[in-house]
């Protein structure tokens, strides 16, 4: 099981220490993503020495390939992927959406066609939970229904309402000392949201999360939702913000309380050549590079700027397809999104979370913060 | 520049130290190939790590890109690469013939067109020298013509005429301290072969290497003619045996004499899933191994096999396309090769050559090793 302590607050920003069987993690704390038992390009060790001690692994990828009995066989999901550090597993929900061909959805679960063999499967909130109890994971997560951006009200409303029903039938299934996340629908429209956390909350979950973000809605109209619902959720247990995001996106979320992220975008993006630095992205194929004798960011701790690898041979590895460019721009991109939520946590603990993050984003979004300052000054 | 003495002998196996202002390589050594300035999959410090001081890079892929000028403006292919040890270019003749469009070969040199755009472009010795030396590095290779396997004599014979007068031009057109080899063709030809390298023997080359090996002959021709070949060349120089080959061939060849080698056999076969290990070979995509707890090799000190990752586990990044299980194969595969050669140079070092390699390769070829024996037993 796990425990969860809010050791500091900076405004709504809090510092805390989530407590697991492998011991202890630092929020707020980014989770990288290892979809089938790997982040992508990089060892467990490289991913350790980033600084990370949780990982986010994909119940959906894992109960296909290699299956949960194997890797429970195997002593799961620490063994196998020789990760020994905490490991939240996603329910497999949204993958049975997004990537399988879904051929039902009803309140018993979902039936979908295998994208690897086409095998006809069925998930439901009990098989979810037996799933992830073989896997092994620390922390797994409830099957919920999660709508596209821009649904009606009423999907969201049904999608809430069969979302609780699973999370009591996920909680009836738990297994062992496993913790089990809840999980908030509602999209964007606020007054469900906090009605659906407040339903939530009730549950005996170890911690809440917020689905059904970053699904394709405007950006504003997600920071505008979850100003107002993150700090209302449960202040005792860990909040949890799924699939977001940017960095930007990661400094005001955890300004509004926010404790708990995951988001393959520094890892996908970097094997697509986008690199994460102090004063925005860099695009590593750009010519602009080709004579570069700089690392990525000279202040960077990471292997691929303390090992001296320059933009132009990153720039020469990228253009020639070598696989070294993905684990060197994933290494450093990983490194960046974990040096964020360390300085963030620094900043609360100092107290001032507010003065950092006003910085930290007028160096992330130049432009932005430019009008908005322009704007506050009255020029 | 390089020095070489040899250090020991045992039978006509070697065991000797190759000097380069990058430091010493004990030999017989085995060079990893880095094509395109990586060995594929690895750093430069996973490649440090197996051993290896002496790793092949590839003239005609540098050349092409990122082109040499630039190479040399960052400060050479060491500087460039992070790979601080010593470096053989060869010449880029071999993947002018196979790679590009080869549009047309006379005394001059070659013309073909780039494989990346179709840029007609222009190979003669005086380039090549020119490309290696921007490149940098410790030793630069003739431009030589290679003939394919089974190619009649009159073809190896201007061959071979056509590979000396262009050693004479690359010699005339050596830059600064960077050593050449020459390289002795002829096919399976022992005649030609020893008469080409008592011909370029009289040049100012500081090592000869065998080319035109593994290019398509029967395995027992090229056995034959390197058993006679190897031993008579310069006993003095370093004896270099390119593109060659397979562990047991490795073996056989230090016991004729060889110093130095590089085959893409570690790296590529990593890539396809194919593992050296003592007993021979293993096939990571294998049913037998889908729970199999063990690592790679028990015995093993390679990042895979310490790091504890098991067979069943690297099934799994095989079949789900993880980068990581490159990564990890290639290790392994680049530090058997380098355990190989250490063995054989220890076991020179002690006298027993003979008996190491009897031992090996009844380990490596089963089969075959059963096969002699039990003529030899009269059985």
């Amino acid at each position: 099981m796990i425990g969860f302590e809010v050791s500091a607050r900076s405004g709504l920003a809090r510092a805390g220490r989530l407590s697991t069987p492998r011991g202890a993690v630092e929020t707020p704390a980014f989770q990288a993503v290892a979809t089938q038992g790997s982040v992508k390009a990089l060892s467990a060790e490289d991913v350790a020495e980033s600084g990370a001690r949780i990982l986010i692994m994909n119940t959906y990828h894992l109960w296909l390939r290699p299956g949960p009995e194997r890797v429970a066989e195997q002593g799961g999901l620490h063994a196998f992927t020789r990760w020994p550090h905490a490991i939240t597993t996603d329910s497999g929900g949204f993958q049975a959406f997004s990537l399988a061909a879904l051929r039902r959805a009803d309140e018993d679960g979902f039936e979908f066609s295998s994208h690897l063999d086409g095998a006809r499967l069925k998930l439901t909130p009990e098989e979810a939970m037996r799933i992830q109890g073989l896997l092994g994971s620390d922390i797994a997560m409830q099957l919920d229904v999660c709508p596209p951006g821009g649904a009606p009200r009423e999907e969201l409303v049904r999608a809430i309402e069969r979302t609780t029903r699973w999370a009591e039938r996920c909680l009836a299934a738990r297994r062992g000392e496993q913790a089990v996340f809840g999980i908030v629908q509602g999209g964007t429209d606020v007054e469900l949201r906090l009605e659906h956390a407040e339903t939530l909350a009730r549950l005996p979950f170890q911690g809440l999360a917020l689905g059904g973000f970053s699904v394709g809605e405007p950006i504003a109209r997600m920071y505008e939702a979850l100003a107002v619902v993150a700090p209302r959720l449960p202040a005792e247990r860990p909040r949890y913000l799924m699939g977001v995001g940017t960095p930007a996106d990661i400094v005001r979320a955890i300004g509004w309380g926010i404790d708990l992220f995951d988001c393959v975008m520094p890892t996908r993006n970097a094997r697509n050549g986008q690199v994460f630095v102090r004063s925005g992205r860099l695009v590593i194929k750009n010519a602009r590079y080709k004579d570069d004798p700089l690392p990525l960011d000279p202040d960077c701790g990471c292997p691929a700027c303390r090992g001296g690898y320059s933009r132009s041979y990153l720039r020469h590895l990228y253009l020639a397809r070598e696989i070294l460019c993905h684990r060197l721009l994933t290494a450093h991109n990983l490194w960046f999104y974990q040096e964020l939520v360390r300085a963030a946590r620094a900043a609360v603990l100092r107290g001032e979370f507010a003065i950092w993050s006003a910085a930290t984003l007028a160096r992330l979004e130049p432009d932005a913060a430019t009008t908005t300052a322009g704007s506050g000054a009255g020029s």
